[in-house]
């Protein structure tokens, strides 16, 4: 309707989980409000923009003084365990289920033919380095559970192969809170595969 | 999990039609990707509250170098017909309707003794002040379907009475696109009540 407001829409709709209409909604809701919405966002934004960044080490976010970041200098961590995701985001919920006390290594994305990404986009090097230097005994691959995601825990394994640590990778099979009739055949495939004594 | 993340997923948190979930999403995406997500939204956003501002006559939004705004200044528009909305957001899907080509009037809210919005709050007399000076022969009441916008459109009726302008209201019914099933008994008693001949 309003240049200003229709770009303001723009940006916002280009976020994960903003429709179109969403981003309309908010859009109008800044120019609206502007003291109560519109500054304290374009000042988090400022501060996030300046102090953000990725740990040089692991590549999980951190701030620009304090990299290497928390994870990786917690010395109550174990550093022999290390844990392989995609993105530094994938590391919030991991920590949540309180289930994993190693470090992280994230690859910045996966491994993707169709979206042209090759192995040299990816911390791979990185993570090799790591596992060779570190004595790191176990690599624990938290991977989408997708072509690209299994392409990239293979390679990976072939990658560490000779390193001396095991590769391991998280275990496939029914979420929590579902039922028999919401999976798919493939989870089900897999969920009577692993399936464990009861 | 990092105070600036934190700081960011809270103001998008604010924004309407953005859960908790969605925020943290957008949150993360945004210092994933500087270049392509942050960068663009703080520009935007800087452009907003720099230009954006209500047309000083109408209320609707409108930049400062087009004040009165291009609604007010259309001449094509019948100026003898007032629509009144609550918010400038009002104004976008009622001209996307293409069924009112007359002027509107933002309120700036509604009454409402539960927010302690009186009347003193709203652009109640500029209202008043435009009906007798500009020659409006009908207003349009386009308010919420409920007990504000009740009380809104009554005070307003009362506050034009003797203005000779006919005060007149959105019609209730039913919406476009839905059942019987889905409908609530007060539109349903309404749309009853307001029956036309098919």
């Amino acid at each position: 309707m309003l240049p200003p407001v229709d770009e303001l829409e723009k940006c916002l709709a280009r976020l994960p989980g903003l429709g179109r209409r969403s981003a309309a909604r908010a859009a109008l809701a800044l120019v609206r409000e502007k003291e109560r919405l519109l500054r304290p966002l374009v000042s988090a934004l400022g501060v996030a923009e300046a102090t953000v960044c990725c740990c040089s080490r692991c590549g999980a976010f951190t701030t620009r003084d304090a990299d290497p970041c928390a994870l990786c200098t917690d010395e109550t961590r174990d550093g022999a365990q290390l844990c392989v995701v995609e993105e530094p985001a994938d590391i919030l919920p991991l920590e949540a289920s309180g289930a994993f006390r190693g470090r992280y290594h994230a690859l910045g994305g996966k491994l993707s033919p169709a979206r042209r990404v090759g192995p040299e986009k990816l911390r791979l090097a990185e993570l090799q380095d790591r596992v060779v230097r570190s004595g790191v005994r176990e690599v624990l691959l938290a991977l989408s559970t997708d072509m690209d995601g299994d392409a990239t825990a293979g390679y990976i394994a072939e990658l560490l192969r000779g390193t001396g640590a095991r590769v391991t990778r998280l275990a496939f099979g029914l979420p929590a809170d579902s039922g028999i009739a919401y999976s798919d055949p493939l989870t089900l495939r897999r969920a009577i595969r692993g399936r464990q004594d009861a």
